[in-house]
């Protein structure tokens, strides 16, 4: 996406910027921050693991004592500020403080995210320092987004940034995404952070509705190496700027919820195709389930199985190892139903080797960067797309050959 | 282990032999059988995968209808006969058939494995071909031992028995073993077959309750890339050929229970000593866990992440990948409870990094082949030992680097 797309969709009142804080190795922009107006909701969806970091315990308290009415985001990337104790949660509040003392706003309207080294205390300092200029350097211009967006990379080969627009009577409405997703270079954990904005006008509960099952299709439905972070962060900020009202009865409401998905979709599939090491990113097309948590499991199986990621990365039309990993999925399953496409190839057909499978042909066909393995488990009516990857001697020499 | 040590504990009773049926492509040796005398016991247990190959549903058959009185195992390696539909549990039947044919005794008294490709036809006619030589070749010495070791290999780098003989009133009893694993090289899957074999008398009903027990603290707690074969299988046999009854109040009961478990103890290291690409072994050694179910959830969490795994192959002391994966196990569990150790080392003390942990020191206890990882949840009284291994590059070579 070039910097004119981006700055055709920026949504209107809010203001972006980063600075270097000191804090990546590299000395590159490791600190940013994003500005709402007044009277700007929000929503927020974290991270299921039990193991949190200190951002997310603050980010939880701030939500509930600020009754959602948040009016910055700041994130720094280089330190993740987990498993750092007591200390980390103050370091944490430290940092909202000195923005909130910036901005003249109260340091529960602050929404802190931190991404990067675990176990390391958070170098308060460095932030606090660069606070300053990193408020006053706020603007809305395409510049400022990228900025923002680079900031909040850790491993990321390139930034991951979607917009769009939608009419309405009240003119334009414009949705943006920028996400960090795909490092797992050590000691990193692969830390997901997305921050939506739109400057639609949106209460917080109708905006918590709105990102639950955007969340659910898009990065609840991807997996790289099965994973799950400490600090994993959606943010979905409304300014109200636009006078797009969602009460009004003009407000094209189904355009703005396919929008925001669209939106979540197109960067979760960003955060697959930027993992580590990926040659080929897989959709899981799961169908005839009896529910959509069978589904899933079938597809995090299969997701999740090395023998299957390292097939697909042999380009191997391996259906034994696909079907091996329903089996162990946990969802009760009959080999007898189930047929399975690798591409348009039928390879598997209810309890046989399908009749007729031109190995060489599903092999060719595993030579696109993108393919579908089509599941049918013959059921029920439900199903999912799962999206992931292979798994590569890339992977295992980037995740592996570091020394501490 | 050599051949004389082996001479020593071959339980007596049986008899074993291997010929080449020529299914394996290398030509070597792939079809073994043992002989068990009339009025011989039988346990086994079974994959949880819900795809099962064809010999598991006829075993599951024949030991109901034969009420365990088992008088055969027949096991060929090179073919898995799995999702290989109704034609493939049939050919299951013909050559237990022509097992019994040739032993005069009932089809349901053949115990069936295969391991090795999915989904193609059993090559009965070659098994068929091959019986009578099998049959009529089988003896109780080393060698016959050591033929049938080695024909049930596929991609297992060397044979794995394992024996022991306790001391009774009514002289020695054996306890021996005999496994294969490791192989996953397509389109083989990761099949594990343990046979053990006993000379005391003991009833089937309390050859399963011994079995189960030994099973879990075993075979149960290993895991080297968490796929599960379609084709996992136990089985226990006791020929009675001793005269040591179970039922006897001299039987030393606790002694043969602890032998058991210690020959599938060692029999389940070989297996993952033996697996693809491993170069380092981990013992995770989970304690202060609420339930035992608990401690095996976090132990297979961690065993199955591959940023754990990863970080041990490059013996890098990443204990923020281990809190992660415990996290994500789904247990509830704290960070401010959690104490970590890699080898001697705390290096993760309740909620923050280990003071004074030396990243040197942990990496070089890291060199070594084998490593303990000692986790305390701190959470309650209950813990387990689970085995498992690192992922290297040359897992994913040996998975991945296969054209069809």
């Amino acid at each position: 996406m070039n910097s004119s797309e981006v700055e055709h969709h920026i949504p209107r009142g809010f203001l972006f910027n980063a600075v270097r804080a000191g804090i990546k190795a590299s000395g590159k922009p490791d600190f940013a921050c994003a500005i709402a107006p007044a009277g700007a909701t929000a929503a927020a969806m974290f991270t299921r693991n039990r193991i949190v970091a200190a951002p997310l315990i603050v980010d939880r308290e701030h939500l509930v004592k600020s009754e959602t009415d948040l009016r910055a985001l700041v994130v720094n990337a280089g330190n993740a500020n987990c498993a750092t104790g007591e200390p980390g949660i103050e370091a944490c509040r430290v940092v909202c403080g000195a923005a909130a003392l910036k901005l003249d706003v109260h340091a529960s309207q602050i929404f802190p995210s931190s991404t990067g080294i675990i176990g390391v205390p958070l170098p308060v300092g460095k932030l606090v320092n660069a606070m300053p200029d990193l408020v006053a350097g706020a603007g809305d211009t395409a510049e400022h987004v990228e900025r923002f967006t680079h900031a909040i990379m850790t491993t990321d080969t390139r930034p991951k940034v979607e917009s769009i627009t939608i009419a309405t009577a009240t003119g334009p409405v414009n949705i943006m995404g920028i996400a960090k997703g795909a490092g797992m270079i050590h000691p990193n954990m692969a830390t997901m952070l997305v921050y939506l904005f739109t400057d639609a006008a949106i209460s917080a509960v109708e905006l918590q509705a709105l990102l639950r099952p955007a969340v659910e299709e898009s990065f609840n439905c991807i997996s790289i190496d099965g994973d799950t972070s400490t600090n994993d962060t959606v943010l979905l900020m409304a300014s109200g700027a636009s006078q797009a009202r969602w009460e009004s009865t003009e407000f094209p409401h189904s355009q703005f919820r396919e929008g925001l998905n669209k939106v979540c979709s197109i960067l979760a599939h960003k955060i697959v195709d930027d993992g580590e090491g990926v040659t080929h990113v897989v959709t899981l097309d799961i169908s005839g389930a009896r529910t959509r948590e069978d589904a899933l499991r079938v597809a995090k199986s299969i997701a999740h199985s090395p023998l299957v990621k390292t097939a697909w990365a042999g380009m191997d039309p391996n259906w034994g190892r696909i079907l091996a990993a329903t089996g162990y999925s946990g969802v009760p399953v009959t080999a007898e139903k189930i047929t399975i496409r690798i591409g348009p190839h039928l390879v598997f057909d209810r309890g046989v080797r399908a009749g007729g499978f031109d190995e060489q042909a599903v092999h060719e066909a595993m030579r696109a960067r993108e393919f579908t393995v089509t599941l049918d488990l013959g059921e029920g009516p439900v199903g999912c797309r799962f999206l992931t990857t292979d798994l590569t001697a890339e992977y295992v020499h980037i995740n592996a050959d570091y020394s501490t």
